[in-house]
């Protein structure tokens, strides 16, 4: 368990998006988990889809927090799902839980999440972002947007230790 | 209890704040006051306490909904105060619980509220605002706003009934 | 502005009851009322709105703190709707939200709440109650509820001072 | 992916305990482990860490859903932090994002816990529980709690499917 502990990094977007967003968003969520980072997002359709999916291309682990109650709700590359049942409010959780946020297009919970995020002294990016909101850092690609990202996010540590013996039957 | 259902308006800003924008807030609460509407807060201080402070000038009914566990740090003229515990996801709550809002100026916070308020399809005005976003509408002054904002809200009458006698020694 | 702020009771208990229940509620609402405190509860149906009526009836003030987002889903005599659109998660706000907490009979939600009060430090009553939980405290009827709920809760006073014409026009 | 979506088990208890409660903890978490679901639990101390501790020494996956913003705040054996803010709210969230709970001994908070459990139908179970709620399955055994709870959640399966290659470089 010296490992550092992994990353956190929220993938915010639309819950319908253009194929053009959609392979963006895919991306961002490949570079991800090649990192091998966690990939956060709202576990619904549209971007998150796209990015969950991303993500388990290269065998990344994806979180979704949803807005409803419904573990079916969650789109299909999500391996764990939080059910906040909080509706919109649960962008901030999203924002919340992020290490870094990357924004892929996106509407108005989109602009909800990014302001949360710059609120709460997280990096943000956007890749294909309408708004001009200060503070917000623009990414010339989704490999740039993770590697940005992750650049900017402190490592933090494991404190426990579990025995030699098991450390090792814990590395994967 | 024939009367409508009181309108409910929020006003959002930041907890610190220019005296300009201080004045704006206070010109809005008390217009909100003088119309028969409820005002709606975050319950903290800036351009939630002049709003407040506002609105208790004219004799109205001011609600706070506030990040933290304790009502002590709702600001003076807070009449009621939801305590949410929530943190920055209690921004979420005062754009749900407003028929319209209104920002005043503000920061990132006031931008996740505007966020809200328009993916929830309500009336957002600002007054002195630096973002431009599209939906928002901007007013010229507090007067319009709040004019502007109730004309938008649709009326909604209570069902329930009291008796005559009840109905008349809870008219105020 | 001298007067202390108002003391906020939460009453809580099923969307569905017995008339018996729902007496004792409106009974509580009625008490509330008359005492000068306000009406916090869950907004729907059972004993939240017989508990809401019964202080309508006395001319007080209610508030729901409902699971939706809908205005109309709150029962019609309450005056101020918090829509928190949490569903299950509302419980802990109505909780922290009221100085004391009264519950009138009440299924698994009203069991949530009554455990987040005790967690919280509030007094807890119950009137009518199938759980034996150390911490509640058993009242023998809705005015017994309501004295020693109110003798718990600590005054506090406002710090803000409107001028004195101000105070004038702002008294009831 | 045609593996089934994995259980979600949520083991509730206080944040302090006894070495008592913290050994059953500690072997319900390796138990869910060994049977390939993942821990959802609070993220805090005592039986929550007990718990994560448990599930880490068999290799499994922990998630905590924290009431606060900070990382730091979660035990040692947290992989993935939901940093909700939300206070004791969160306790409807771990609720609701668990197929089932176990709740070993515990205090109030567990209570609103196993309170939200029995309200939305999720099986709960108890070790070492000072309370009588009717609704709450009592286990003679850390391993019996686990062996019956993952009996009584039904399969899901996830209905994406990544080519033949990409599933087994997804394999672990």
């Amino acid at each position: 368990m010296k490992a550092p502990v992994r990353k956190q990094i929220g993938v915010i977007g639309a819950g319908t998006c253009s194929n053009e967003t959609r392979s963006l968003a895919e991306a961002v969520g490949k570079e991800i988990a090649k990192k091998g980072a966690v990939l956060l997002c709202g576990g619904l359709g549209g971007v998150m889809e796209a990015a969950a999916y991303g993500a388990k291309l290269e065998g990344g682990m994806t979180i979704g927090i949803l807005p409803g109650t419904c573990r079916e709700d969650a789109n299909p590359w999500i391996d764990i799902a939080i059910l906040s049942g909080m509706g919109h409010a649960r962008n901030a959780l999203i924002a919340q839980s992020s290490d870094a946020l990357i924004a892929v297009s996106g509407e108005y919970g989109t602009l909800s999440e990014m302001a949360f995020g710059l609120k709460m002294g997280k990096p943000v990016f956007v890749l294909d972002c309408k708004w001009k909101i200060e503070g917000v850092k623009r990414a010339r690609s989704p490999q740039e947007a993770v590697e940005f990202a992750l650049a900017l996010i402190k490592n933090q540590y494991r404190t426990g230790k579990l025995n030699e013996e098991q450390e090792k039957s814990n590395e994967e």
